[in-house]
């Protein structure tokens, strides 16, 4: 059959050269996984020569570039066999009777839909290993930062206005809190990718004994599918990419907004490799570098729709919907995060701040109130609401004079009817360093407080290093036995 | 002041409704545990009767609706206080500056920050755990049916055509092992709810020793959030609420999809309280409750980016977008997701399946295909794409004479080409049961192979079901401490 | 039939909810748009009392509340009928099978299917007029405010950073053309929802020769939906609410975002009946308005996904979740943009500029830098990239000296390899307000330009505020009509 | 400056790439259109035949491939501006100087945000065309389908189930009129779009008499963008493809519904070069096209969400967001749109219907049920209701006994209680092909009806081609002429 133009242009040609370039490999890890499985059945005994030397074409595929596509072959894998016949029947001496019946071998058991899904289960594993990485070496980078800026004293805001005092290791910390439930979310979802589907051949397994289970092993998988409609149906894994590119998107755009808001503030300055300069205005130096890696979280958040619609209403079964129109997608989405964490990451440890300017704004603001009428209350005897009408007189005269909050002195608090207190209590109530040295309590900005936390962090982190690397062990240990050629096959 | 008439019309009088209809317990709840926190303050000692008289005032207003809007009172917290300071001002015989003391102990150390946060987390815990047992249910459905079905051949599609025989217990619990996948979605999105942001004040905690972990305890959290900033500032765990909507909504969409393909093909029936009928053709049962079910899991997808555009590109920090402005969207998420699983709980449960049909239809393809050439290859000892071409010629030749591929005989093997091979095994071979029983490896459809599944299954399943129940035990307890006024504070 | 709990506590109770509140006289109309042309059949002229009858029992409808739920009853048309049926007998003094008789004309050639749809277009087209006047409006108001700023100097930014010296004039005539362009995609919206479904019946029309352009005209649409299966199957105008919801929403978002921005430098300050202030802290202006301005396009932009999901791969034809299931969905779309064009509109008309602020702002900026290359290659002679060159060195040298560019004086000039050129010129050169007033081509922020381009907004804005008027005020009448009772039914 | 490995490997790299591959021509196209431009300037006159040796120079760049990507070159607009700087001092005999000062004039007035911007505009105008011309396509196949069966009986569903008769080619025609409205929704979409940024420079124009106009027509625009703010700061055009990708995605994704559901049901057949067989069973054939339309469909509505997101709360000023970063995704959305247009024109116009099986089913419905109760109305005088009421009995009993409607005798409906009618008229009331016909009111079934529906659908679809032509014929003579060196370069 000649396939029909638009066919060929907009769907087999696109999906060859995708294919080609990205899961050439994972094509032949799960072949030879697949082979290695077969090999072990009973009916192979006697053809063990035949199964060794057909993974030893395998083997030689790795080598070479991938196959070009064809006229009349519709995809890599059928290119692949193509290629694999007519390297056998070379060895064979030209026997193509031979090289078919060694062939038969691979195709035993094995339909295109648990291979193919096997090989975008593959790709997606090896993605979202490197957005963990990326991930926790961005919780790695704020720790680091926060623990250099535990006494930085800023002004937070909130509704984009001053706020209160707090330093800038308390605001990191809790920025690494959100970073470290991102791990959380991404353990769940590499737990729930991290399964062998092959051996579920069209959707029913097959009549063979074929041993699943030590396919999945072989493949580096955690375990096979516990059913094999599941294992060629299911697109939630997908989904789990898409709620990945969301969250972390969604979430670490309100970390970046921060940072440009501080960079164009000029309290916060990146490294001279981060921004862009003009030709023409040497003031200039945007740091872009944030600025792309606020479009690639955007673009993740948004890329993840693409996954959503492609498994809405439709049916729970092999569709193309969920297997090779849909892996560019995964790719867009899983890319994204992987180069927007890149470059957060840089930009956190490229950050420098300037102290003295953080130190100057706030004394101009008024931002500790608060602490005063906190204060009146402790020292005071004052309920907390006379206290607070106090306080509130007390800036309001104060502005009116032109005089920040922090010049108030003891006479200024009795004229507003407060009580008198000593100048120094007073200064310290309103001091900004001070207001955070007393909020030590569980979770607040005062310095110790905040190394607990962060001491906490660090533990939580160091466990999820640990998961990712014993995983990425397992896999790299399956890789290097698979891409062995000739191991594990039976004498 | 008096606000812009777009403010009041657009923002205030709507979000007042909405929390008075929605979260006036969870205000009286947080506010009652931040009262017992305060009065646990070594300054509060002197205070306790105060202190107590202010938790019974806090009782009454349990009893009564929540405060209407007042042009001057900007939210449902004002509100509160405001009816608060007129009943303690009635108790206390007309005396409004004592009614001020007591009621300046509930302000002491309490933000509007901290307090909503509390609030909008408190209420979007109920919905979710809400959402966990609808999916608990469902998955109950899911396996009993399947156990119903363990048998029942049915003929899976793969690209919308008939493919494979299988049997519908084997779908089911494809289907149900997704939803398993969902419920370690859930139990994931609910821990990293399931704590305390109150204590964090406006963003910086307090300089009162307040006890937040006895605050959080005390509302049933499983801890406090370990940073204040972070307890103020973050939504990631909206995101999660919009993962799940994404997740579950799209991921159960597909088997909507199924069933109302098999209930339009007529293999799946409803039971009549499920359907609509019409008043003029009474052949005509309308599987709505199905279609409703899909609408609402297309609502909860859709609806999770009123939540993700909402927490996109603003600051990390207490603002608007991610406080009132967002709880109309959690609700209609979480609400979506509980309407569509408490249908399609109906649907799975009210199900009926026309097994005559379904075998009268499977007789009548030529699905088995694939185990003939699979015998072929086992006792005929072809090499597989021998035996492949072979079967392929068989069904050309059948269709020819309008045969299905079920009534082969074994001269009509012979004449493609074939082995000869007796009539009761190639009879057997051409049988979907048979089919399906020989396709016992595991994950396979094999009756014995899917009750293996589905002991599996349950066993995860009871284990989903005991977090869920401890968890709302615990938030159980905690309420009926909260709700039973004077308790807990110190004498 | 006693409908199963969950279809009725999911479905069918918020359905009438709904529907009471929002679309009872959109059913009234309908039906008595119905009942006119039903009175127009050769076969009704006999029965002209019974139909006239008919029409005042609706008109009596109108009146009171919408009938409540009822156990039996699946939805308000059903209720209606109920209702008009025990009205119609009360009036023929209990002849229940009169009224019968009586009603069986409204039924005529009608289905749910086609009244349905035409009452959710009914409520769509409503409520999309009411955002084509917000939107109407807030041009008005950016014009108004550009207008009164043609002069007042401003440092745009590029990537965060300041770039070069515009005017506030030439930024909000931008932004007003951006609104324009959303008001083509407006009217185009409203053009494709302005056409009546009705008589379309189930979805083939009816064999009685209903006068369909007469039903459409009497429901104040420009014309009757040409195509029955159309009529009740699309629901492409409901994404076109989508793509409004995110059009607009999204491209919105970026104006509120420079003006929350510019609220936050302080340079743009808010009225007070738009802020919120905090009770301790009088420096505090929240500009509140704005951030729930931001938060209603960010509702706009996600809602509109609700809609998308609905639609997606579902059949082309009468289903739920194009039907009722949607309503509230488009309700929130629309809703969300009307509230925020609202409080957008009171920001504008509320907003005010510290010119001084930005004067002087502006002094100390190096952005002028371009406009000196410039004025190097026109007096001398200069190439531009030599002239660049030149000039970078000038903002480099005065840089390290701690003296912005404004100060520059001819010898700085010279030194730094540069032509000598008169002082004045030089002043001339590197002023922001000369910057600006040298910018008068086409588009530029010169004055006299920004005001060409004003003019001629303000024409487009003219012509939109008629289009809206006339559709307004047609539609209008059309209610007039209908809602006088026994108009319009032949004698 | 050596930049950040992550922002050259995130960043810089894939973005070279991109332009590379994508946007070379719309580069040379600009920059040749500003050259020409310049050349007009009163300054330039006395440099005109350095001008004229530049873009000679340009010309040579198109010829070869685009420059690759270096070290210390950011992007291609810089690399280009370096191999013309070497191929210009190539031709003036190595005199670097003289070559510095020719490349000057194609900088003057010239920046890399009105520039970059321009050349977006440009490939998405072509992209867009495609897509234009693949929605026309479209309507023209599902016109001349619908026109081919206009007689073909149907039995349309409602909610998945039978309902009524009508034809394929009413049906067609409904679809028909969905894509008409595309189209308006495209030329809105493209008129936007169709004016010429270049000019604006950084944002605020520039001190030089550009002519602005005659820009903007040399690259066949229909005009200048009238604000230079606006024109380097807007994205609203991007949102505009992004509410066609959702739009067209989700509206098209029904459409693939019913055919999918068509060729599943078996009546709908398509042509052997559209569907994938499967090596073992010969009945299989997947109609694949359908299904990898549908998945293009569901990429574009959710490659929509990148651009949403990317335009959301960002500055409306130059950035990286809307600029370079979002190139893929416009491209992604655009050619999903344009890749599944032609995978569903390819379908419908190898689309093959069987009439008998659909003849054969549609005579075992009971769906002419309305119509025998109309005509109970009509010629027996009975009131609706009761004309229903006797009809339900009808099929109810009939069904009893298993015979369908059409089966009825006037004895049948007597003693249903109906009245008496001939046998000619019951059959004829009964019988789905004049339950057809006599639906030729405006938008009926009718195939008179359909005829003057598909008429006036040609009609406006020959206006939508005049203009897609006239627009592309516009830019194609502009192209015709940029790219002719030297033509328009004054002597």
């Amino acid at each position: 059959v000649t396939w029909h133009r638009a066919y060929v242009e907009r769907v087999l040609a696109p999906d060859h050269a995708f294919a080609a370039e990205h899961l050439h490999t994972a094509f032949l890890d799960a072949l030879t996984a697949h082979l290695r499985t077969v090999a072990r059945l009973p009916l192979a005994r006697a053809h063990a020569s035949r199964i060794a030397a057909l993974e030893v074409a395998l083997g030689r595929q790795r080598d070479g570039p991938p196959p070009p596509p064809e006229a009349d072959v519709p995809d890599l894998y059928f290119a692949l066999q193509k290629r694999l016949l007519a390297d056998l029947a070379a060895v064979a001496g030209g026997d193509g009777d031979e090289a078919e019946r060694t062939l038969a071998w691979l195709r035993l058991g094995l339909s295109r839909n648990d291979l193919d899904m096997t090989v975008y289960v593959l790709a997606a594993r090896d993605a979202l290993l490197r957005v963990a990485a990326g991930s926790g070496a961005l919780r790695d980078a704020l720790l680091d930062l926060a623990e250099a800026h535990v006494d930085t004293v800023i002004i937070a805001n909130t509704h984009h206005q001053p706020a209160q005092p707090t330093t800038f290791g308390h605001y990191l910390a809790a920025a690494a809190a959100m970073v470290g439930r991102d791990h959380e979310r991404i353990l769940g979802a590499l737990r729930r990718l991290d399964r062998g589907p092959l051996g579920a051949a069209a959707l029913a397994g097959t009549s063979h004994p074929l041993d699943r289970a030590f396919t999945a092993e072989t493949l580096g998988f955690r375990e096979p599918v516990a059913n094999t409609y599941d294992a060629v149906a299911s697109s939630d894994w997908q989904l789990d990419v898409a709620a990945l590119g969301q969250t972390l998107g969604v979430g670490l755009s309100r970390l970046v907004h921060d940072l440009v808001a501080a960079a164009a503030d000029g309290w916060l300055r990146l490294d001279d490799d981060l921004v862009q300069g003009s030709s023409i205005m040497p003031q200039k130096r945007n740091p872009v570098t944030l600025e792309h890696a606020r479009t690639r979280f955007s673009r993740a958040a948004g890329a993840a729709q693409m996954l959503a619609f492609s498994s809405h209403n439709v049916p729970f079964g092999d569709i193309n919907d969920i297997g090779p129109d849909v892996q560019e997608a995964l790719r867009t989405v899983l890319c994204a995060l992987e180069g927007g964490l890149d470059l957060l990451v840089a930009c956190v440890r490229g950050a420098h701040v300037d102290t003295e300017r953080l130190a100057a704004r706030a004394a101009a603001t008024d931002t500790t109130a608060t602490e005063l009428a906190d204060e009146l209350v402790r020292t005071g005897g004052l309920a907390f609401t006379a206290a607070h009408r106090i306080t509130a007189a007390l800036v309001r005269d104060l502005a009116r004079d032109g005089r920040p909050l922090q010049q108030a002195t003891p006479d200024d608090l009795v004229a507003c009817g407060g009580p008198r207190i000593g100048a120094d209590a007073l200064a310290e109530a309103l001091s900004p360093a001070a207001f955070v040295a007393r909020r030590d309590g569980l979770g607040g900005p005062a310095p110790a407080a905040v190394r607990v936390h962060l001491a906490q962090s660090r533990a939580e982190l160091a466990e999820y290093h640990r998961a990712v690397d014993t995983m990425t062990a397992r896999i790299d240990a399956a890789h290097r036995d698979l891409r062995a050629p000739g191991k594990d096959t039976p004498p």
